[in-house]
């Protein structure tokens, strides 16, 4: 393993999120499992799943230039093979349940065999490379939590090792799933391995960036041998799953002559170059089953890219993206036969119409492997708004059955996000995801919304700021315009002020009909009367004149 | 008419929208149709929709102290009544185009025949109060582009009519449709004859709220007297719509007993109050038809406000909701056998998988009365972000067939939103609305994607930013990283660099495909060797090494 070179000073963010702190749950197989516990000011408490790993624990030493306690070391070093594979998927149709499983069981609340046997058909994969025992194991499928991952990395005109590995930080903080390092300018090699020694969330790459920079940027240099020493270097740093764009075949290149915006893949449009320069196929796609044979070898997962998604409303749903599509799902079936992970990337922009189309065919094609989308955007027209725009087609994509959202940041199209660009990504890709899994019915999604509902109607402010996905922002929010301590127990806001607050009218209301049960219409017409002339006898109290400030 | 008090000084934004300037087309029957022309550097240009009025006109003269000029004032004078009504539903019903339609048909360069067809059946509706001649007319129905509405207005707690004009016309800036005065604290009249006389969209209003003002806030000392004479006031004043919540009635009360979140619509609550105190059933309910003679009068439009939408998760699509919508819809028919135009308010806080229920039972009951939704917001956990929240709810209901979308700002439940949270808000819902527009094949929506897609493509970065919805903010954001001029025709952007830009390599490959033809497979067999040759020879210029930084 790569030492971290000690001249990068990286400073990055700790302490707990405000309202909670960590707690660790004991799960089956003796696992421990990390929650963000949120204390109510009414005696309750409830318990959200973590991704922000030790950094949020107070009682956790955070040492950035070691990198992170080894959790998953003795799992790795004390398993066996079988059918001479050291996968989840292996271990999974062996019938095995492994600590990872329990790991994630646990976290979603759900019973090992049944992660057991959706990793098992490749419904579900769980990314964990033997080499990155550092990460807390997360599950990603279409019958669990969606998942959200956030880009970073750097790029030849822009960031810094330290800048990196505080966004990775930052955005596991805020509920990144998984984080991509996309980096493509200098130092890939070193930005990596501080990100992975550091990182508690899964790791991504797209090991053809750092191929093409071993050949001074010229698509047309690229060969199997130099690409497939870039994997084993990325598989031996601990990377857990890599985008491959096998499925970008020769013939499908001029099926993007007419589009819009042609291939706005990075990866795809490389490929793309490479096969007409040469006249050949893909070296990715003619070396399939060897890349698959080092995946199997440390557990890396298959991210198969969408080298040949749309780019523009103009292209979504075309005959070379969905070519390509049924090439991923030839190679879905090749690489689950060697045990080694699968999951499908999807799109990119995509109307409204058109998103559902996308999920039904990958399930078709791909045999239901994880689908993991980038948004999709639903409209074009709204460049520094791109985080919005696509989370409207992530939360429809996510409902329809993709298992991870690849978030987009208000930078998109525009330049490289910052460490606020990826915050708000990663809150707005939450929300997306949360509101998939309360539409697919998560029995405990519904949870946190009625929690922080119920705390709203009740006027506990703090416990309404504390249950949000950004409890900072919306205390600043409200303070902005009514900063005083006893506003937060005050019966109104200054949006509508006291006399408007509707919540604070219709409090009495359901008091009373509660006390008096009336739940049916029956009891309704015989509970009117008695109802009126009560709120008769006390109706001035529940008006009376609040001072205005 | 009641003459501005010159004391009140509003400063308000002036000026075009960066890269573009205001035009006027003739439309049908002599009128002219403002619009906002993009001119593109490659000589061509766009029209877009245009609701910013005579303040983004270089040509024009502002002065708030006076007024807007009265665009309408002769078309209302020239017109005689039909079976002794002045609503644009009586004037359709008798097969006529008034001005108000031939401009609204220009509008959305559909035919004028079609635009009173749809008003004739009451499924689309043009707020148009007579005394408010200032205003450009707009449609609203589930056949033409989808509206947004912003709201404004004080409260007891914040704001002054200085910042009340100044958000009004920056709403309408940045495509605000109509604007809803929702003034609950001081000097209501004044604030609301303010904006009436500078406003060149619909204005909207809830009468019930100066109404408990003049009873000192208490609900229970309303009376059905004291409504009429503030309705009254406000049809004289230029109201063009009013939000009536008469679907709350007496025995719908106590369905919101077990609600998480109980009513909380301001008005609704108020009317549940009402009822309750009095035993008696709401008066909006029992005067309802004399409520119709007189918005009748000025042509002001209903908006059937949902006093018992759900505030949260838990309580959507549940009795209490449906059982009001009912109401709603036998009160549609009233209104509309006296001429009146009427519109549907809708939800509030809803799942995705319960968002289209919402619109086909409201098509059923109020026979396709234009739709008006509050988001809705498909999740409760978030809140400072819940114009994102709201967003993914709007795009989708938008798409089942809602006519028009109040935004929800970054402040909802928190405060009063400022000024930019007025702007985030109304381009949050302007990306929700053509994101619908997309979906239901509105046949120009996608002319502004692909402008600015291809735009994107060819790297033309001043038009890809003049053609988003927030050209200023576009521009700042990629500036940041790529500050000099120069950029503004790179090919590329700080996300990728340089080398790895997609769009720059992926140019070439279109470029080829095109000038041979290859559309076909045979086309693309026959072609490629060839291709590939001819990429050989140019392909390292394709991959020039470029200057870095």
């Amino acid at each position: 393993m790569t030492s971290l070179d000690d001249r990068v000073r990286p400073t990055v963010t700790t302490g707990p999120i405000q309202g909670s702190h960590k707690v660790y749950v004991d799960g089956p197989d003796g696992v421990r499992i990390p929650m963000r516990r949120v204390e109510l000011t009414n005696g309750e408490h409830l318990d959200l799943y973590d991704t922000s790993g030790p950094y949020t624990d107070d009682t956790a030493v955070v040492d950035v230039q070691s990198g992170l306690s080894k959790l998953r070391e003795s799992w790795v070093a004390e398993r066996q093979p079988v059918n001479g594979a050291v996968t989840q998927l292996a271990y999974a149709k062996a019938g095995i349940i492994t600590k990872e499983m329990a790991f994630c069981a646990a976290r979603e609340g759900v019973d090992p065999e049944f992660v057991r046997s959706e990793v098992a058909i490749g419904r579900a994969v769980i990314p964990v490379n033997r080499k990155h025992p550092e990460s807390e194991p997360a599950i990603i499928g279409k019958k669990f939590l969606v998942k959200i991952n956030a880009n970073m990395g750097n790029s030849a005109v822009s960031s810094s090792i330290e800048e990196e590995v505080d966004k990775m930080v930052w955005a596991a903080r805020w509920g990144a799933d998984t984080i991509m390092d996309l980096s493509t300018g200098k130092r890939i090699h070193e930005t990596r391995e501080w990100i992975l020694r550091n990182s508690p969330v899964p790791i991504g790459t797209v090991p053809m960036y750092q191929a093409l920079e071993k050949v001074g940027g010229d698509p047309t240099k690229l060969n199997w041998e130099i690409y497939r020493d870039t994997v084993i270097e990325q598989c031996e740093q601990g990377v857990d799953y890599m985008t491959v764009h096998a499925g970008v075949l020769l013939r499908y290149v001029p099926l993007t002559a007419k589009r819009v915006t042609g291939i706005v893949s990075r990866g795809g449009s490389i490929m793309a170059a490479w096969c007409l320069a040469h006249h050949t196929e893909s070296f990715l796609y003619t070396h399939f089953e060897e890349l698959c044979d080092i995946l199997r070898e440390y557990d890396v997962t298959f991210s198969l890219g969408d080298g040949l998604r749309p780019g523009s409303i103009a292209d979504a749903n075309d005959a070379a993206q969905f070519a390509e599509l049924r090439t991923l799902g030839e190679l879905t079936h090749i690489a689950r036969a060697k045990d080694v992970q699968v999951m499908i990337e999807g799109p990119g922009h995509v109307p409204m119409h058109k998103i559902v189309e996308n999920v039904r065919l990958e399930e078709e094609l791909c045999g239901e492997a994880p689908f993991y989308t980038l948004g999709p955007l639903a409209t074009d027209i709204a460049p520094a708004y791109d985080h919005i725009t696509s989370a409207i087609g992530a939360a429809q994509i996510a409902w329809a059955g993709t298992a991870m959202l690849c978030y987009v940041t208000p930078k998109e199209h525009l330049g490289l996000p910052n460490r606020d660009d990826v915050k708000v990504g990663v809150i707005t890709y939450k929300i997306a995801a949360h509101s998939a899994d309360l539409a697919k019915g998560h029995p405990k999604a519904q949870e946190r919304d009625d929690a922080l509902s119920k705390a709203r109607f009740e006027f506990r402010w703090t416990d309404q700021f504390n249950l949000s996905l950004d409890p900072d922002t919306a205390r600043s929010f409200h303070d902005e315009t009514l900063p005083a301590e006893p506003a937060k127990t005050a019966h109104f806001c200054s949006m509508c002020g006291p006399k408007f607050c509707s919540m604070r009218i219709t409090q009495d209301v359901r008091k009373y009909a509660e006390e008096h049960n009336l739940s049916s219409v029956d009891a309704i017409e015989a509970g009117m009367a008695e109802m009126s002339a009560e709120f008769q006898a006390h109706g001035k109290q529940v008006y009376l004149p609040v001072v205005e400030g």
